[in-house]
């Protein structure tokens, strides 16, 4: 069975992602990254999750970016609560260029691996407005893993998938639920909160519960 | 005066290429990943040539690589010796996606400084064959830096700077002691020799030995 990365946070898109990845015959390695974030609870979130699709191997890397801020999700700055998601605003919880250090760290990883394709739950319509969240960024970074990895020059092709890219959150929930998830494992709320738990203000949270709402079932991990 | 931001090694390329920028009048500001380098000695070699560059700024990240592998530079691999360097085989010595992963971090923190000037001392002359090393790697990754980041959403466009890219490892050196560098500050050997001194036998001390003879100057680094 072909191997592929999938970077997991803990919450629900990439829990799916993985999911839908394995469904595909994909065996699974998960890499999490430990980057300083203020819901750093989400890392236990993602070990239940790991443990859930029955990844061969969970690599939790440290890599503290609040040395680089820039972010509300990485410093003192606020969490924006309560926002307007349609407007084209990027929000302070972008995190600088946090898919494309993401996305190299698999890449490096999945070398060493011997895969060539990495999965990531990125989503480009409800979702924050970030730029590396979009297709295009995806397909800059395939073309780059490509030249930029010995494996790449040696003929291998890296493939950047994205299943959820165009997906509302609803269907993402409901797909996972087709699979068998239980959502009550993952946490996406960017404050604090006790894992599992939500703040309900913030983007996340806003999303999340949209997302349950038009899909029509209630977030277990709210219900517990 | 513009800013940039530099990725310092401590070794002699990135040394050189940042004071080429600082001649061409970017205020410097410089990272240094400390990476789990066998030769992490380097890094003292790094504060010194950032002191010398009168960068604003010096930034040393921690992420350690180890944890991927896959590299005898941070493994317990054996850095090859006495390799033939006209070979097209790229050696254990590569790092998987390495230069994406450190042009990533320097990414988000520029952005983050406002900066849009990345600056790395790549060379695809007298180099080890990596593949991001390459003037492919490079457009490859300015172009994924463009739709990455809130900056390069905003309409700002992102540049990374390889001033030595096709230049020899003499002409390096040249050109650095026409700019009035001290390379005895720099550290460039793969072994965890002491800072300033070298094996004599890895593919980045033989390139040095290389560059110095051509250039017909002494390495200021060995004459200690």
């Amino acid at each position: 069975m072909p191997r592929a990365v999938v970077l997991l946070s803990g919450g629900l898109d990439s829990y799916t992602a993985g999911a839908m990845a394995r469904a595909e015959g994909f065996t699974l390695d998960a890499l999490s990254i430990l980057y300083g974030q203020r819901h750093a609870l989400e890392l236990e979130a993602a070990r239940r999750v790991a443990h859930a699709l029955g990844v061969e191997r969970h690599l939790e890397l440290p890599l503290d970016l609040r040395a680089i801020g820039g972010s509300s999700l990485t410093s003192d700055l606020p969490v924006p609560e309560g926002r307007d998601l349609s407007t084209a605003e990027i929000p302070s919880t972008y995190v600088p260029a946090r898919n494309t250090i993401f996305l190299s760290l698999a890449l490096g990883w999945a070398e060493v691996l011997g895969a060539t394709d990495l999965v990531i739950g990125v989503n480009a319509l409800d979702y924050s407005g970030y730029p590396d969240c979009r297709p295009e960024f995806v397909e800059a970074f395939e073309r780059l893993a490509n030249v930029a990895t010995r494996a790449g020059v040696e003929g291998a092709r890296f493939r950047i998938h994205t299943p959820l890219i165009t997906m509302s959150k609803a269907d993402i929930i409901r797909t996972g639920l087709s699979l068998g998830l239980d959502y009550g494992l993952t946490h996406s709320c960017y404050n604090p909160t006790p894992v599992g738990r939500a703040c309900g203000r913030c983007d996340s949270c806003v999303l999340r519960a949209k997302g349950f709402a038009e899909a029509g079932v209630p977030d277990p991990a709210l219900a517990r």
